[in-house]
């Protein structure tokens, strides 16, 4: 069993308002000293067997067409060490 | 200049309909060997010196407060090493 | 062809850090005079033909297994009216 | 107090990934005659007073800057008949 990890975020030339609300609240909540807050998707997925090129190839297949949208979000798959026991 | 970033899940024992659309979806995806999928939110905060101590501590104030719902979410604060161009 | 929409909110019990996150931040937008912010989801659905009896009873079915978790969601589903061309 | 929402859904020619997902995951869940999913997002406000001309060309203001992108989304503002009690 392997964990793989699809992170989606909106290109950094498209605004993205939800990151800019944080951004925006973080005076109010004595926040200070961050420039920048920027929302994206994390998906995890558990593979059945090794996370081998192959089963990459299909997760990256995935992540372009039903995890992220390519025109206007970047994408990164990445393999996880799987936690000893669940959290 | 230091990135900072926070995953959020939905707790392991709560339901998670939208990674749950996308487990369905595989088989007509021609997507084999995913046992689970959750998706979760994921945020990179840019901090404006270092991520040391004192501002993880901020982001944990943060992540509990704005970013989580610590009642039914997970989160983890991690410092991700800054791409040298950017993304 | 009708449209169904559903819509997800958070249980009123259940914080919501997202809406949190731009109620907090109103006051350096300039924005007075609101009191609360939920963010929640927002289904369309087109039908192939009437959004009758049955077509709903498929959709409310589909509401609480993929599209809300009603554990810690509450869900309404509704016909409205195409728009005469769109937007 | 009045209740106002503002829908923001991607504009109809950007590609949404996760209304694909739930789609795509139809057939499994033995749901027919549905030609197409979109999500969006879905914001309830509470505002202090009446919703008039003024407190709703405040939320305009604040849809478009941190409820909705609009360079790839479009949004909608309207009062809602508030529920005799929360549901």
């Amino acid at each position: 069993m392997a964990r793989v990890v699809v992170d989606v975020m909106l290109k950094p030339e498209i605004l993205d308002p939800q990151g800019q609300a944080v951004l925006t609240a973080l005076p109010r909540l004595g926040v200070t000293g961050i420039v920048s807050v920027r929302q994206g998707k994390r998906f995890e997925l558990e593979v059945d067997g090794e996370a081998d090129a192959d089963a990459l190839a299909r997760i990256e297949r995935l992540a372009s067409s039903v995890l992220a949208n390519p025109v206007i979000e970047d994408y990164v798959v990445r393999v996880e060490p799987v936690p000893a026991q669940s959290r």
